[in-house]
């Protein structure tokens, strides 16, 4: 039934991580089932095969980058678009099993990101812990619970799943540090343009860097498409060759990114579309005006002014 | 009746000058009826007001340049369109009422664009006589064929006309000058492509230049159309406001013609299409073929790329 | 001596025209001695054979557009560089022998670009008079003065020394047409920046026009360079290869352009420096500071800085 | 004494890794003392304090992408520089105590990475094995060692220091993949162009990103300087706002290089001298030859020329 939600979910698990907190920051996933992957590519193969309806994995955190598995895993295979997207404020808690005063946490569990995003508050405030690297924030949580170690470093989801007690909070190093995530499904028709979209694609370019790259970002100037997000990935294949990930402001419907994406299509060695949908903002801001003569209505106007040309009526 | 050649043609006059020869090349011309004009404006004056169907009038001069007149009617008034352009060889000669020595002649009949265009010559040859300006080059045979003047510099044309004898041929400094004239006629649907078209447009803008420009060029550019003409012309209004006359390779029925005419029409304050017609090479050249990903299929192939994309079949 | 003003004048003749007008506006012009030329080569002839200090001839009107002979003497011949532009209102006259009713003027003697100047004021004002083309403004009021014609169309400078009578002023189509001449010597050292200066240039370029033309625009934008004027001239060699006269905003003496002429020195096929002066603006205006980041305090500090880096001192 | 190679490297450790191995292709340090760190920030912290002279870490993968860390640490904290790069290729081996066939290896230690980048193979040849991520490749070939998992995925040196058996080798699923590493040291004078160098830079831009970075290309563009890679990353401050890596052809000795990099420090919030070294080359391949006119001997030229229009020596 057109319309109807995604009712099966598959997420980057463990349970217990900030991308189980994203998904149910979503009303539809809060009603349909939600199964954890073990890795992006599982979570992603689920929706390919038809097992799952939509995958929600991480795409980029402002602090780490890019995850590389996810866009690596959306250039290769079937394809996937993305139809939402997730902002979700990254927020570290360092939790232990009981109360325990700071200067008494000897060992911390954590995941090599989650230490090096609370470098600086470990630093200040636990200067003589041994920090021991674990695979997840998930797993942090679980060794303290487990008394392998004095405290963890975790996600806010941790800490009641594990009945753990937070020692201290906000231990991120940025306060403003946001994780975005992706929700992917299978391609479908285009949804209605909102007025403040984003369209991500990925295109991959050859040899003269400069060259190539000023001819694609060109194409999207020349039609007033801008850029909120540039990554560059090897392609795999050797040094040098690129997939460029570009978030592009507008939406596939509208005829000023229909004109850019064409011209990407003709000079890219290829253009994979990712996906149109409404940015989600953290805090209301005003979506940005269409440039002066790029609306819809320009363009159909400057075809109608065309059709007079080609029928001699100038 | 469609395909019917024009048959009644204006041209620059007065009878004998080199747009007279011109028009002779074309074999409709010659079998239609030819009426002079006393000026540029007066002979599309006439084909707008429907007294004739087309005018044959100068363009451009290898040596002078734009003919000023010429643009400036093209941008005011109702719109013309150039269908057919005309490349014709500057030849002059020196002419005479009877065969002279040189070194007799003491006075010489010469319009100022042509005295300027044998400058060398006349030093060379003719170093003591004095030149005198007259208004046309046919001013200037008729005024040594009633014996005003020892010779004249005229075209070719003007020597069985007023019966003179050339006392030299081939007397313009540069041997490659040319002349190219369009014929003007009134709006009319768009005549197939050749794969060897120009298109003529005037395109105005504004106040920075560089900023200007560079936006027009790079819509060209994007779109791969060459141009192999540029001019600027004030507007009339004031210093630094421009029409600029640009003749770009192709057709406006080309799909990349179309777009980048499209997005000049966006971009700029005012867009004058003045006409896709073949291009006359005085020798026989391979027409340069559409750069590579920008042909009409490759087009086409973009619009159905695109039309998948908002289907949501990837 | 240095600083001394020139002494020696030749302008474009004949006496009584706009040019001779333009030069006594120059208060060292005023002063010294001025001769008129028959010619605009045979004005910068003298200047070259040293016969001269300095020539007026007229550069540009905002209504007839370049004046093709002066730009093509500019890049042929030894060098020549502008050192003052002079901006001159042009107000043409209706002026006769004696006093006449307009309605009573049957012939009007004027310069084939004064008439078309004037050519809405005459077909509402004189629509049944003949105009009669002569070869200068001077001489149709000389022609008038004669009697041979019953007015004339000229520069007010025209009418005290024929001792015309002023049937009309103002009569031009355009109130605001102005005629730019500039002021040639041989070259000297660079003067200094005034802070509101011009730079002239020609440069030519090869074939793919488009891509040539983005590329000198490029390397001036780059610079912050801005262009008030950009003409092109056939190169009089073929049809399809151009010198374009550039008139930029800034000096020759300041970083940005200094580096800007480099790039296009390095590029081009030729540049022909034509002199930096100061711009001459009719009403008070401000100049325009330079781009942020482009002044020659950037410049320095940018130089300093990849000193350092070459030196290891990060 | 200038000239002396560093004689106390420091690394990314643990032993027996892909770091290790790449240090040791430099001779001299095989001749000097290597000691591993624990981290990327370590390894670079004893340059800074002085307690190494060089420090080897990983730049970027060509499956798994640039090494954020690495990244990050060379935006902040003092300036280091890239002296050399080293460019491995990368082979994992399957180990494991004793001869084992593939069919009764049941357990397989990894590291995530190193996992990933063989999954084909694993999926091909161990399709019921468990793959059991660990947290470095040299901790994967310990844990075999120790009879804790059937197998590990290792570097071929983790192979003797363990003890190991190679089981399979030329296991990843890329078989021209390599990993880049950069020799980084304190700054010092600039070393002598060698005709084949990379510059690279560290360059942050704000706000409108595909103007911004055309901006920032088109600098490079101007003076022919070419791109080997580009990364973005994001500052640490928001999303939007990105640090972009690049690799550019060239020596900050060089003309043009010199003149680009000015040109992006005027117009950049911040540019980073990464350091101009040697480019490391698998396969000899002729260095490719600066662009026309883009030579230093063009730059000299252009200057001279550029002094002479300022002396008036036209």
């Amino acid at each position: 039934m057109p319309g109807t939600p995604p009712a099966r979910y598959v997420y980057l698990g463990p349970e217990g991580t900030f991308t189980e907190a994203a998904l149910r920051t979503l009303p539809a996933a809060e009603r349909g089932v939600r199964t954890p992957a073990r890795s992006v590519p599982e979570a992603l193969e689920a929706v390919r095969a038809g097992d799952a309806d939509a995958a929600l994995v991480p795409l980029e955190n402002s602090v780490g980058g890019a995850i590389p598995v996810t866009l690596d895993e959306l250039v290769t295979g079937s394809p996937l678009v993305i139809t939402r997207e997730v902002v979700l404020p990254v927020e570290f808690v360092l939790a232990a099993r009981r109360p325990t005063p700071l200067d008494q946490v000897r060992t911390v569990a954590a995941h090599p990101q989650a230490s090096a995003q609370c470098r600086n508050w470990l630093l200040a405030h636990l200067p003589d812990a041994v920090v021991v690297d674990v695979l997840s924030n998930a797993a942090a949580a679980i060794a303290a619970a487990a008394g392998e170690f004095d405290a963890a470093l975790c996600a806010p989801i941790g800490v009641p799943r594990n009945r753990l007690t937070v020692l201290a909070d906000k231990v991120a190093d940025h306060a403003d540090a946001v994780t975005r995530f992706a929700l992917l499904t299978r391609p479908g028709p285009a949804t209605e343009p909102t007025g403040d979209d984003v369209t991500s694609l990925a295109v991959s370019i050859r040899h003269d860097q400069v060259g190539a790259l000023l001819a694609v970002l060109t194409e999207l100037s020349v039609r007033g498409v801008n850029l909120s997000r540039i990554e560059s990935r090897p392609t795999g294949e050797q040094l040098g060759t690129y997939f460029f990930f570009l978030d592009c402001t507008g939406h596939v419907a509208e005829a000023r990114m229909g004109e850019a994406l064409q011209g990407l299509h003709r000079i890219c060695a290829e253009v994979r579309f990712l996906g149109s949908y409404p940015r989600h903002r953290l805090t209301r801001e005003d979506p940005v005006p269409s440039p002066p003569g790029l609306s819809d209505a320009d363009f159909a106007d400057s075809e109608a002014w065309l059709a007079r040309l080609r029928s001699g009526s100038l």
